[in-house]
């Protein structure tokens, strides 16, 4: 269900790009409406009163089957929702709302509609100041040299366009851990432009992005890409955050016998009291059957490991970036040779030993690489906080609760997107009453933890 | 890994089919071979002293990676071995070894090859007693016609030959449910030919194939054909046999809440002792979103169960044939409509709720038609079963032990198979002293339970 | 909940020893009831029919508040029942009825109900052949020395005793390991008097005395014996039998990381399928916090390991017989010195390290030493067993289904007992239908497994 | 292990109380260290240099075997340390360090010796300024009452004591919810005296408190207190914060089914995603068989809740006061009636039905009524959390770093107590490279999460 779609002229229709028949592409989205419980309560929630009535929101967003239930949920919702494809330009365009400038609210993923907007705005006033444009060719970053040569092509059309939109703008909610990054730099810097919520930190947004999340596609990656036998296996997690234990939990209850390597203490001593064991990737190299890693550090499994573990022994990485396996060591290791079984899965045999591993995904992010990503159900509580996000920002929009800074969601709307999903899974809550919320010290329609709780 | 292979001129070599990389065929076979420890200890072991030497060995399997792992193993161990192809002239013509006769053991897989013999050797006496050749239009079941048109053609050219590979053959070992129940009833009806080792209920064989390798293989399916998340979600398992048992293991694992049906009260009171819930169909099916059928029984899921199921409930079989689910009545029901999602996935759309359901396979084994089947590991215990009771009806083949029977692989073989698959997972066992074993009088080198013990 | 009952002069009541309030011990016999349901549901079932009207049923067990509520089941369903105390004059008047002779039928826990009348017949027929009366002078055994005072005693009252009662006696039923294993010698000598029913064997029983009772009184045992925290622990469990299976369940569960020894390859196999290690005590011996020994084997751990490990690691046996732990080589190693914790745990401290290890319940089974045994709810599946095996008994009595021989409980009366089970844990079995019955060839009413089904 | 122990008057050694041998007292004695490997690491790593040295330190503490582990280990490190006993009259005295004044820093736990020296102050200052005496009189509680009598009777001697006290104090770490929320009070208004450490919310803390703790000693108060058998139950946790975490693990690896209760939606999805069902107490209250509240508010369980229950459904609270169950309500029910089974395990007998619930330690912590609490592990984490905050206040008391205000244990000292537990269970921790520090903005030596992450 990782098809592609995209946005028909109508503007309220998705298609499947690379099928003929539309029914096909209804059938998906039918699909992943039942698994994304948490926008469809949205819609029977919120859909009634059109909260979003009048709002233009431009989403910049990679297009998939999920994305497409998003939009369709902020349409319903009232908005008028343009959505963006995977470049730059398309971030541009999705920005141009025609003569009335640009949208009310961004859903940004990424932070690239944020970046574009931020750069753009510099640039006009640069340009104000000393007729100076943007150079292309003053930065080595192949992105940002794009960026910079929209911005260059629109100030010959519009000197103002990106202070208009600037003007018209809200604010804008992010999902990425890399887009809060950004926000949060800007904010330190004093140059961020309008409200910003960072959704990435909501419980229900990271909870289900990581320990979730990957409990399920780490499983089903291994399994779709080598067809191996976990129960019996040796497993080496490297790394025992949110991402390792949910890999540590699958793999453990698949009957491998998992072995963690940790840097900090608390998450080690945590490791240890579920029964794994803690020990340095040295010690086990030579033993394990697999090796994930989760560690969003690099690094992790180099190449001079590789090399000493078994045969057939498979490497692969869940965590962030492909660096966490010294990729570069092993494709420039003299003598190595590279065999692909199969796309996404390559052998390596090391020329002295005649002895290979198996390493997923080119040591990408083997979930996205070996099976289909995150599920619909994990979709639908990143997109929820979304909605919930935008939301706030256009209900307060007048009323200067946000300023220009970066916000977490607050946690009763972190709450909420919780509530959203239970219908579909059968829950039924409890509710306190005015005593209890009396005695506690917690009103009866939450938030129910401190900002600080840990769950 | 589920490729085909078919076996080179050379009679040594097996190349995959419909790849062009030769290198790419061997690259499987090191991987399978990886994975199938026990075979590869059998060569270890066994190797050396050649014992089949001299022996012709026929093997009736499907053609996988698998089996191609299996009959190098019987290569390695000296004999001569040929391999089927999947329709009976294959059957036929792997039987015949030229002037010399037919095989002197033979792997049996379903049944075909001893049937074949049975069929044949039953066709030349009748033949040479009146002049009746069989007649292929005397049944209606069409694999029969074949076996009876292959028999009527032989007997123009050779009409001792069925009788000649009788005289020769030492024995077949045969690995499955179907052709383990029509050795049983040869038995019984006095007519079996020869001795026969029943592999399918050796513990390595039968624990693996359905506890194990069901544990493995239906979340496996179920991730590759609907990518749903199964956290959350609330499974029906009907049956709580040893498929039951894994594949409720699998689904409370990977964070399913999971009812069981059962008609077997022991069965049902040890599901109850894992703290899952015992309710029948009826009770659940309007509240569940995943239904599997584990019975081997038929009419497990009707089509009015399937009727009141929830919008998109996921219903799949890994128990037996397809009739465990009503795939007649669906197919049947008045206004259905069928909506092909992705092969082997189908949503079933009911014309007066305008709800679907989600069929995989097509009611047929969704671990084999949404997955890849067993994993190789799997495939190593059956196949060392085979080779282990090949090896006891070829070292006794002289001693009478084996009369034309049926007989379970006896308890310390079945025991054997499990140690050759040790050393790989890096197990370390214990051995009885003199004084433990006469203690509790068990041989030091096994068998070290009883017949009936259930494990 | 381990109180002591004695049946009161009416016969139909049971008082709580050495607790002065009668109230008391029908509140502890009201609690066993609940948690004793199979033996609730045989009242409600059968006691209408009143099956055992007229039967006098001797029941010799040890009494607890279980063995009460076993008793007052059997006299609802119609006997009368006796019961016995635990030494051998007890076993002596219990089967002693008065002038009518003894029992129909004998609830047998340990076989010493069993070995007394045939002891007493046998010198009964030698007395009458020789006028030789046994000589408890002629064995060391200081068990059987009291057997054949009893006998010798008796025999100068009433020559005809124990033949009269063989003639009387319908059957017996079973229970013990034990007990069994006499009958099978006797059966196998010929000498059996009467039909046994082995009830030690059934599913019902046997997974509920070991798997389920050890999985539940292991972690009993070692937290009210030490208060020590399983979590973080690296426990050692020798054997991966059913008992073992259940500790090492238990611990895992708890957080600790399980290391099991085998010397079985299949069950090493079986642990392996769950992620546990497989490695011999030597290997671990230093490392681990805690051992269990659960073989039926002699010699597990023996002194030389003891000193070998961690101070305080903790050493216990589930097994069967005290002589699993080398005690005797620990009470008698130079200089070691016990220090008694508390009653059942010991610290034994070697005199070259100066440190100790914490051996519970002086080396015999911990959960009787340390816990309280076996749960209700386990004592129900034995008794309940025993009832329905003194039912079939009782029925069958005129058919002569039963002949001299020791029969294990057929499998739909074990199925029955686990079906009386089922309501108390609110569980809803599924019922065959004709055809579905007809196609597995399998009854609606059961069995539903073959005799040799692994469970 | 729960045996209390007092000081001896060498000030260096520890009885056991009411047990005879000295053998024995410090037998238990090397049993706790065994189990605290935290202040065992603690007395390696910081013994040698003596960074106590000169330091008075004041345990405001109940006795137990644990906290004379932490004791001996505060002298260890260079410290005079002295005890307190359970009553008012004991914190009193052992603030009283002689002419030279109070301690230099104290150990709370609940807050007493904070609250005294508070409301001491607080007396003089008025004493001082009007003349008045505090009037035991002028508060119902009767805590309080106890101690203003003191503080009323010291004004007599030394006028100026408390104030002398407070001049002295370095400061004070607390660990116990309610001492850490009086702590933040006092803060809010201004009107603390000194630097507080507040390690009740340290990770190593709540984690092993709350989470481990309570799956450790749950099922072992359940075990002690019924011998029930868990599995096959249905048990109802109400509340899925960590105590909840906890219970709902061990219920459910014990085997029993398990159903929670929840307010706040975001806990309710993680139990959800680990296959636990949501329901309302309502919805379940005639069907479960165990009841556990955990929840830290009032007004759980009603009577009227328990008058709906099975006969002999088990009710028990280990969140907080006894006040989750309606004892109030149960104990005035007109009619009902309450026989002890034994000591913290009640029969209450409804009259109406003549069914009974089995209350356990009266509503109050089952774990503390019927187990013994929280084993000695925990315990280490907890008063290791203590002596890293005492070295922490002591180390900086000369530069200003902590004010008075109420500080969280900095996070690097958190993992610091985590480490100091890491050796004795055998981990071995990776450690962070240089490179690797510098790529994730990481200090090689931690802190190594932000303070809001969640574990």
């Amino acid at each position: 269900m990782a098809l592609s779609v995209e946005k028909t002229s109508s503007g309220r229709e998705y298609k499947v790009k690379d099928l003929s028949q539309a029914d096909f592409g209804r059938l998906e989205l039918d699909l992943a409406e039942v698994e994304m419980p948490g926008l469809m309560a949205c819609r029977t929630e919120f859909g009634p009163s059109q909260p979003f009535k009048g709002a233009r929101i431009s989403g910049s967003l990679h297009m998939t089957i999920q994305t497409a239930v998003l939009i369709e949920t902020l349409t319903a919702l009232g908005a008028e929702g343009e959505t963006l494809e995977e470049y730059w330009w398309c971030t541009e365009r999705c920005l141009d709302w025609g003569a009335g400038g640009g949208p009310d609210l961004i859903v940004d993923d990424g932070g690239d509609a944020t970046l574009l907007i931020h750069e753009g705005v510099k640039a006009e006033e640069e340009f104000e100041k000393s007729g100076k444009v943007p150079d292309p060719e003053s930065t080595d970053n192949p992105e940002f040299k794009i960026v910079l040569t929209i911005i260059r092509d629109g100030l010959k059309t519009d000197a103002h366009k990106y202070r208009k939109m600037k003007e018209r703008l809200v604010g804008v909610s992010e999902e990425t851990t890399t887009g809060v990054k950004r926000l949060y730099q800007m904010q330190e810097s004093g140059t961020l432009l309008f409200p910003a919520i960072n959704v990435n930190d909501s419980v229900t947004k990271s909870k289900f992005d990581n320990l979730y999340g990957c409990r399920h596609s780490l499983p089903d990656g291994l399994m779709r890409a080598t067809d191996v036998m976990i129960a019996g296996k040796v497993a080496v997690v490297c790394g025992y955050g949110d991402v390792g234990k949910g890999c540590a939990a699958a793999l453990k209850q698949a009957g491998a016998r998992v072995i963690v390597t940790e840097i900090d203490p608390i998450c080690a001593l945590q490791a240890l009291m579920e029964g794994i064991q803690i020990l340095t990737l040295e010690d086990v190299v030579s033993e394990a059957d697999i090796f994930v890693t989760t560690t969003g550090n690099k690094d992790i499994i180099m190449v001079d490991h590789m090399r000493k573990m078994k045969n057939n022994a498979i490497v692969c990485n869940i965590g962030h970036f492909d660096n966490e396996i010294d990729m570069n060591g092993l494709e420039t290791y003299p003598g190595v040779k590279r065999i692909t079984i199969k796309p996404q899965t390559d052998r390596w045999v090391f020329p002295e030993t005649k002895t290979g591993i198996i390493v997923l995904a080119e040591g990408r992010l083997m979930n996205l690489g070996c099976a289909t990503g995150h599920p619909s159900f994990v979709m639908s509580c990143s997109f929820t906080n979304q909605v919930i996000a935008q939301l706030e920002l256009w209900n307060e929009k007048a009323t200067g609760k946000y300023e220009k800074k970066v916000y977490v969601l607050p946690k009763h709307l972190d709450e909420k997107v919780a509530a959203l999903h239970l219908g579909k899974l059968g829950a039924r809550l409890t509710k306190l009453t005015k005593s209890q919320s009396d005695y506690i010290s917690i009103p009866v329609e939450g938030p129910y933890k401190p900002a600080a709780y840990r769950y």
